[in-house]
């Protein structure tokens, strides 16, 4: 079974969820950006600071993972 | 285009992921659930409280969403 | 007693708090945005993506819920 | 009108949500504890660590504030 | 020990990180703000929101606490 | 000026808050497990789940970082 917090071999972070995807949209504010990741079916939205945006030269097309802590997930009935 | 914040046509929320998956596993502690939804390729991993899961009645083979706001997703590069 | 995940009776969802009040104000930044929300006495303010704010419209005296995940409520001795 | 920010006059918060309420139930687990904390008609849930509620002695009837950080607030339309 | 969660004597709050430090820089956004605070050989990040750095009128050479929920923060090992 | 998103250099994330650091403890719960981890003069305290607790084997003595969003921060005066 995947196991994700492994997945990074390099240096393995407790964050439980890591979506690799592809940078749909990145749109920069003046301290905060939103960035669009395709990932499978889905978007994942993000909205992270402008600086780090700049420091990681985020851009359409650019493979990432989308990372996200366990329990910042809600769980909702369909 | 998809547009995540009024997929659920009822009462729209405005967090921006709502990712439609499958309940793989849920384990039950005291205080805290652990939740693991299948998505597509991905699992998606969750914790909430104990008395969410048993209140949703959440099981082995429900249809859910994990929801997660924009403001709690980093990205990192590939 | 009211049961908070159970509250929206068609889709509940695993945040266990969702406060009924009044939109205040909705201030659209370029990337976030902030909205007041009244709630009895209480006046919650929240920052979510300027998408959502236009997605759903927010606007002065709309009725609408606060949303909060449990594990984002710390606790201060008077 | 009544400014979040700075209620705590000693040593104010960037958090602009401060709900002052009475504490209704605190349930201990192993690592982390829910506290429920009546505020006006509402009922606020918390999920903290075991050591912060042992630590902040926390108990039913205890006069307290739920604080939260509008990054963590969602909004749902009614 | 050093016990976090009872350092400010006077209303003592359940997140466990409280980091004192200086303000280094303070940059103004629309809705949000981004503050760098040194805290011995590290630079502590935040994002709030331009509210309360203008409540609080941050600026640099504040002395100030970063202060951070304990289910906010990862593991990554080296 | 050290600059926090690229100092993991394989694959560099958006969070803007890595504290190196040794772990001084780690209690397993059920679900969840707590993390403390000593930062220069500063402890730094953590709620993972435990099963990233249990997948990066954490034990006293591992160098790690605490990795934290901008979001996630608060500030409080002094």
């Amino acid at each position: 079974m995947f196991s994700p917090s492994v997945y990074n071999g390099f240096m393995p972070i407790s964050a439980r969820n890591k979506l690799r995807g592809t940078i749909e949209e990145v749109e920069l504010g003046d301290v905060m950006a939103h960035v669009v990741v395709r990932v499978g079916e889905n978007l994942i939205e993000s909205a992270i600071t402008r600086r780090s945006a700049d420091e990681l030269k985020l851009k359409k097309g650019d493979t990432v993972f989308a990372v996200i802590k366990a329990t910042e997930v809600m769980i909702q009935k369909d």
